[in-house]
């Protein structure tokens, strides 16, 4: 059975998976319906509050592929309730920032007591995709986080009244708190460098026929996913394409923060910039092909110099048609 | 400023409580309004559930007085939703017949976490109570864990599968999920030999007006507190009347699983019985006087002759008023 590897952030590569696996039953991808897809998450987002382990990426994921997520907001559980927040607040219990819903609540609490009992992250995934994907996918559609290990970005913004003139912040407090409306001066990725891939990582994107970074954050998201020790080697060896999406659209972010991410690296907001910043496989990058929207098109001769195979579609994931649509021009471009 | 400090367990503790501060407010008590009450909570059934520290007895005791409790179940939050406790069971986690609120489960994440921080359940209790207690009472009411240590009551019921043909279960298991309808063959209190007594209960003890056992359970609430090593000496040491409301009315318990309780540990089930197990502080037991409900006053030259000073008064906490004439006729009897 023919298969594909995902990496994928939150809210972007949730979306795109949802075009991925409607167009590959509906019959508009040149893959059977039962394609394998494996999705290697982000975890470097995630977070411990109050008390409990939170893995918003993972969850946004799964919640999405298992229809179980909040379609306005993108994130959290459809018919959510609230009173583990209210209670809190009326506590005074810090943060108040970041709302965790109460049917969201019984994920973590299930996944912060396998933890505590020594279960790693990808056993406490895999238990959770139990009620959300085997009941929709069978066994076709698998969810691993990038590492078992913690990893935490954290941003360094400008502060006044620190004494260095700076203050440094874990991302979903940037995100979520500040809505990413300061500079992000720097970016941290703790625990990075010593994690290892989690069980099954390495081998889904040597043991694969196409491995796809859909328009996720290029720095938070896939960034991260790369920086796990091994998985950027496992992509410069695998036989099989590797074809991306450019989250940058008409030179901005089309949601999420990838501008301030890409600014505090120095690396120019366009689809060319970020094409050449993940780079030409046959140059020690991760990309053999990057698909741009049509408004990009005056950048797709810089990104072809590069080396890397390109063309311009129509890049909003306004349907699950369109989306499945951007997926086959992806295959198309890696074959 | 007089002080009067009251051994509670969980329902009938909470209801006592509340006469006894609404017969001081009104003015029905020999005692001033602001007279300071310690209540000092049994936490033998506390237990660790879903990965959360769950203190019933205290979390009543702290509800009821701060006018959070669900009046109808007596125990949990008003207003309360259950969405995490859906969600819970539509993952398959047990045990289900523990149902935590969505309300109540914000405690137990405070509670959770500054546990895990490190800060003892005392100082836990006193942080919570900033909230439910401190705005209705200022200061002059006062909740203590009996202990800081970890205590768990666990029962020992018949079971035919098994090798033994017994098997142990958590008293909440007992009592909620059994609904204590099978025999209780054996109470065993663990960690209870080894705790020793929360900061401030031994002089909550010695240094007051009048010690108040209010109608709770003699064996699984009462009985637990005067189980951790001190309590009974302070108890025998304090110049302080000691006096008790018996919650056996009629050879039954009013509420609870007093009945098979008290069976399982061999103490007749009236009145007196549990007067003659508490004993005379005389004679090494715990009580001056035992206050009995006007269907048992023909237990009264019993109770009587083993030197505890008695009387036969309506025991039945219907409400605030009644429930305030009962604690002015302990009052009575005490001084």
């Amino acid at each position: 059975m023919p298969s594909i590897t995902v990496l994928s952030g939150g809210m972007g590569g949730a979306k795109f998976l949802q075009g991925l696996l409607h167009g590959l039953r509906s019959g508009q991808l040149p893959y059977p319906a039962d394609t394998r897809i494996t999705v290697i998450a982000n975890t470097a987002d995630d977070l411990w509050i109050h008390g409990l382990k939170v893995s918003p990426d993972l969850d946004t994921v799964m919640y999405t592929l298992g229809d179980g997520i909040d379609p306005g907001r993108g994130w959290g559980r459809r018919n959510e309730t609230w009173s583990v927040k209210e209670e809190l607040a009326t506590y005074g219990v810090e943060p108040t920032w970041f709302g965790l819903g109460d049917r969201d609540i019984a994920t973590h609490l299930v996944r912060t007591q396998m933890l505590e009992a020594g279960y790693p992250l990808s056993a406490v995934t895999e238990a959770l995709c139990r009620r959300w994907l085997a009941p929709v996918f069978e066994d076709t559609v698998r969810l691993l986080p990038m590492t078992d290990d913690r990893v935490e970005t954290h941003v360094a913004i400008p502060d006044a009244e620190s004494p260095s003139g700076k203050r440094v912040v874990h991302f979903q407090e940037y995100w979520v708190r500040l809505r990413a409306e300061v500079p992000a001066e720097q970016v941290v990725f703790v625990g990075l460098e010593a994690s290892t891939p989690a069980p099954g990582v390495v081998e889904a994107l040597t043991d694969t026929d196409l491995v796809v970074l859909p328009p996720s954050n290029p720095v938070v998201s896939v960034g991260t996913i790369l920086g796990v020790p091994g998985v950027r080697e496992a992509l410069l060896d695998t036989e099989a394409p590797v074809v991306g999406l450019s989250p940058i659209v008409g030179d901005a972010h089309v949601r999420g923060m990838a501008e301030q991410m890409l600014t505090s690296i120095g690396v120019e907001v366009s689809a060319a910039g970020v094409a050449l910043h993940y780079g030409h496989r046959a140059k020690g990058g991760v990309l053999d092909g990057w698909l741009v929207d049509e408004r990009d098109a005056h950048h797709l001769s810089r990104i072809q110099e590069s080396g890397i195979k390109t063309a311009a579609v129509p890049l909003m994931m306004t349907d699950h048609d369109t989306t499945a649509a951007m997926a086959a021009a992806a295959i198309d471009l890696a074959t």
